[in-house]
């Protein structure tokens, strides 16, 4: 693919030209990017799936995908911190939601995800996906079914490796232990980072197969630099899956969730260690549990919007240097 | 029971004062009404079922029950359209919400809300409902399991007799089409009330089953008045179950649903039905599909609050009549 | 006073297009009339009353004033039921807010309001007040000491007759009854429109002192059109003080106040019984009882300043008739 | 056209079904259509007008066609009053957003609404429109040329017929001045309906040009009925244009809107104006002045999308009646 | 009492899972502890007070204990700083809200403050409450009636020890000063952390009386982990009452409050700095200014139950060092 | 003009009291100052610029100075970072919104705008600025006129340095090249702080001219006092306009803009740079970009507010250190 700059920069401009002459117009794509229910053709595919049959609290997140597209229009024209424009420099659509068969069993709704994430696997495409809620990061692995275990790095309040929750073992609190168990995830190269509140002991399975957690507590010990070269550490060049849910950010930041949990970060700290992803091979990622019912000004969904176009720079790079 | 009007003034002045003087005070239950799990020594029971399975689209009534109890504080201390106060005039209680072992899968909820209102049936309490989705409207029937079918007068904008939505026949749009064919409801002496939007194709059974549809076009031709005098034509003295739906209601009086469906009626003309609704034997009722995230102020809880107060009502006067 | 009409037709003009021009403009006073804290050269005074001790439950009508200042912007300019422009045709101003020596005593607070009341009767002046919570009808009508017993034409959800509430007798429950009983409101000649809901017990002094009471039931069975009829025979050539609290409306109207009651009547029947007053001595009036914190997009504000205006044309037109 | 019954059904159960099943889901189009931006082979176009150069107060009306498509996801499968399935019955797309050189230059952007208009009455496509302000209409008229001057039924707070406001012609409170000045509108057998307000003496030139002006004092005397007959009288057999402001609608049913005025119609007597204008040979319409900022819940553009569906099926019979 | 590991694991769990499963269930109560309105047998007791009569500008924090009981759901389960389960291994209670004789009356509501404060102090219990504005925090030390001055850790932006307001010497600005001039609290080594704002002028009497005030510019000198040293340095082995005024935070993390400033400290800093007061002989405190009606998703409750959760362990903590 | 301290002392007192006494009574000034269209005897005017013509995105920005005004009310008394009390050490004044011919043409508005500071030069007085969307930063500083170009300290997430868009030169885009190209603004000692988001290839001119633009990421490198020792080293003792774009900050401190972007900073950063440009000459500034309809709770126009009081400051200080 052709990285000349002057080309570039004529893309970008003529991008942001049309992103800061229509952000209101038309459809709401995500970034704006063309729609295309096809895979044929594509390097990178943004997915929406509209769910929330998973939450333990306030429900809401199916309408999240519709709201991140709606708030992405002034977001991915152009990313100043890597020089790049990978919405122009890829071959990148949004390709709709996830057809689900039912949206009353969580199961066969479950299913209907990784059978199109297989799909994907299938179509050799890089999936970056918007919930819904966090049950979806086991399917979309399945589906995905990488040969090797890939590392995980998981931003969240919640550590989401719950036992069963009112017998059921699929809901928003179990999708890590889910992957772990699956043999999907790499425990021991993997992260979860900003976990804090009540509910810590629901994720013993974390400590116990051997997940790096960092609580929100050491985090602001170490910064999000000492993070990031954590991560760095721990993943090297494995293949790694990110999943960022926006009740990692503090409230005021991501009001628009289904359990928010006081005392969380900031968006610019989250937007620094996806950026200082830079350099891992990211395989895959989502950005999960925004409930627009609960938001305001749109401003949860932005920050969603932006986390996901930082996310989806990191899969572009990566498929770059995989030559893919 | 005494009747004797001193009495009862006493009581209600008493009741009022405890009402106007701590609206924001304390727990908040369904009409300031005492706190017991327990069904013994009463006559009605107060009951929420906080769940949203059932939806077809935004989800939210999971926190209907805790609204409308919290917009209940200035409702229930008497009613001045027939001069009583059921609340203290009966043994009445908050009995809390159903327990359930799961809020994932739908049918295993409704199993649970059956289980409970058998109970609810072998206690000999009436049962006046706060919802939650209108899935759940099929199992309190179930629960309830009236010896001989009985009348059902269902307000709503849809008919909510549709086949299986997504192989699902038990979403929040089929349950009267269920309690038809379950043998539990006398179709061709039940009325459903304010019927409107473009979901028509859905309702077939409706007609097919000999149900009275009065589309709001043709509720507005006859008025409350009309509507009154058909219910009472058409139920006579049969056992009589009332089902409200928010959403009978248009948007500006109930903007905290989620299917909302605009041109219904006023809080008013719903209200005065109800009232009008005096003489029949009302066997239970219940008030759904209040979504509090897409509320503003309480406005909808508190419509909700009031029409299940006058519900409330009725199911005490007939219980009176009945001896019981 | 010069009614010449094409003089008439001037000034609204000039008004008009002074209002349609910039009604987000500047300083925001009542229907943008000039602010003078001076009561000289004044026919009538627009005054705003920012207190909300007197509440039983959801405080905020202290922020009442501001609001319908903000909300009174695009309306006010001329009066197309009478074809009139009292706000150029009379000598009118904003004068401001009435100073309190406190806002934690409510009893000291109610006397400020009476003093400054009796300079409002002094100075000549018709005064036209915006509330606030209806504690402040009272020492409004105590400051004005009318000579003869006035009528009260008075719209709400609740008669305000109440007996003291927690030791306290002059609170938004009680300033019907303290008026009468202050011999200065002639009961028998009084009417409260629009009255309903669980606190009926509490307003036994209504019926007791002779006043009538139009409860919203009965409303809608007379219509607007009666409900002004009876006004006028009940009230004839009297002096009359019109109070109009919010809460007669719906909540779908009015959701900004502090204890709505569902199954109001729509802004359009209410302006409409005011507009119905033409021809009564109106010695003044007020617009209470809007709660900002619980307004949407300013829509109660809105209906609170267009009725407000009404009030204005009515004790304009009186004034007028007088002579003064 | 094939209007057999039974192939109807199927369509209409078919397109229901896909509206219930997928309310949230993948792109929102006006009532889920096709979206395409061809003409070709179109009976009847969506389009949106996202734009608020032309409003005199609160601005916002530019995300009006989003919220417009948003909302419209649970309206127009069928339309149960007429008993027909236009989304399915004719060849009725979404075809996107007229594009604008410019969003800063309220002539330049009104002459590129114009230009576009130009294009679909070339194409032979009958236009139904989500604003946007007001000022669309005078640009959507221009673009039609009708061969004959079009009767004009309009719905509204405001006449839109004032003299420049800032030295701007253009604006939209102007529209229904300029249609007739241009010879586009045949005044003496145009209708506006539901005024009311403070700003009545800038419509001197409704009157003076002959329009019926129905203020909603007198609409509420004759009733929607009466409304229905006067247009039909005025209008007989021709052609007509249908424009709807939402602020036609009270505050309570429509709080999203720029300049509302208090004491407007309910959503159900607009529906059955528009329902009442079967029969009409409607040449095309349009729903404008939604203005998202300010709604609540999605209501208003509930509301509008709803009233959108009903000028699109006056829209769609008529062309059926002239064969076209 | 028992600490062993095991046990308090699968305490901790029980209660999780309670938590988990039914988060919106019920009634809600403060973090879902038991209700009683009786003392006996209680360590430690969760007390409502809901009043807003003390506030100098917008009103609403009446409504903060049904707040603070709502958002407290998914907060209080385990504390993983501490690895401790308080709720389960203390005997805690919500037991209800202060009763008032009356609302109308600031002196007399604060007297019933008190005299409720010295039934906790005459019973042993440990008090941690919510308000309720901030004029609370004196009745409350009057009751408590501690034996020695005790110290006061203070956060807010402002520092409470204003001048009478209105001649009222019990508003919510002069708490701290009149528990100084009271003799309850010991000034020279009392913090008042998180001031700022134009206000300053009126809080002389913190520095005349010795306390410690930092303001928020030199709390970001120093950090949260300076400040804790600060309070421990000043504070020692003496008793002490943390107050804590949700206005400390910045009105980004707490909208919902009466009179927010600008430029305040994260919810995560202000969670450290109570966390850091492990170790201190905590003998009470409050969470005040929560003003639900300028909420949004219930974020400012949602911070303020997790603060009142940190202050409950800082309680249950120094009296399980006390042997209590 | 007298800086003797008992005097100070008891000015700010004594405004202090006004302002905390009546936050929310009669009409809303900047700072509850005096009220004057005149320019006569002034220091330094407060201006608003209700405009949003310029804006790109979501409009809005038109009510910003009304929302101003209200959320000052709590501002402003007296400044303890300086221990001073501008307010009533200089002869300040609201002077109320600048007149527009149109509000329908930007070029036109912005003649209005440049043509009204051209009368605040020769009125030799100084202007601190409510906006208002940022397009008027050119033609205030057209208006003004500097003898010699002045350096810019401009705080925001854009560089507004965009060439055309939709063919306008003076959208809120542009103003900073405007004001270059203009000759008004020395680039080479201009800053540009807290710049980020997709929009950077439209900036060109910001590098190319020669400003210095401190990227988000880059401020947090250098924290908030490395930026104040840039801003000084740059600017030194020239004169110096500050313009502040509320959307620098993080949507969760201001959501109520246009064009918000994640990842920005805190309003505590922010109010530390302004207060840390102490001892420059400052000539002026303004803080646009406020947008109401998307604020909630007024936190956005609060931050705003303290933010114009910080400008306000530095603009006194530098007047007194001029001896003007």
């Amino acid at each position: 693919m052709d990285n000349d700059l002057e080309k570039m920069a004529a893309q970008c401009r003529t991008f942001t030209k049309e992103m800061v002459d229509n952000p209101y117009r038309g459809l709401a794509t995500f970034f704006g990017l063309p729609y295309t229910e096809s895979l044929d053709n594509l390097d990178i595919a943004l997915i929406g799936v509209p769910i929330d049959l998973g939450v333990t609290d306030r429900s809401g997140t199916r309408m999240g995908p519709r709201a991140l597209r709606n708030e992405s229009r002034g977001v991915g024209a152009y990313n100043h911190c890597t020089r790049s424009t990978p919405c122009t420099a890829h071959r990148i659509a949004d390709v709709g939601d996830v057809p689900f068969r039912s949206v009353y069993r969580i199961e066969e709704a479950l299913d209907d995800i990784s059978a199109y994430y297989r799909g994907i696997a299938a179509a050799g495409v890089t999936p970056v996906t918007a919930g819904g809620d966090h049950s979806i990061t086991f399917p979309i692995l399945q589906g995905l079914a990488p040969k090797e275990k890939v590392c995980l790095v998981h931003f969240d309040s919640h550590c989401d490796t719950a036992p069963p929750i009112h017998g059921c073992g699929y809901t928003h609190g179990s999708p890590m232990k889910n992957t772990v168990e699956a043999g999907l995830v790499d425990a021991e190269h993997s992260l979860q980072i900003g976990i804090r509140g009540s509910s810590e002991p629901l994720w013993e399975f974390s400590s116990a197969s051997g997940m790096r957690v960092i609580h929100i507590e050491e985090f602001y010990e170490m910064g999000w630099k000492g993070a990031v070269k954590e991560i760095h550490d721990l993943v090297g060049d494995s293949p790694v899956y990110l999943s960022f849910d926006i009740d990692c950010l503090d409230p005021a930041f991501a009001p628009g969730t289904g359990t928010p949990v006081a005392g969380g970060m900031s968006t610019f700290e989250a937007l620094q260690m996806v950026r200082g992803m830079q350099g891992l091979d990211v395989i895959g990622g989502d950005l999960v549990e925004v409930s627009p019912p609960y938001d305001h000004a749109g401003i949860t969904a932005l920050a969603g919007a932006t986390l996901l176009f930082e996310i989806l720079c990191r899969a572009a790079e990566a498929r770059e240097r995989r030559g893919a």
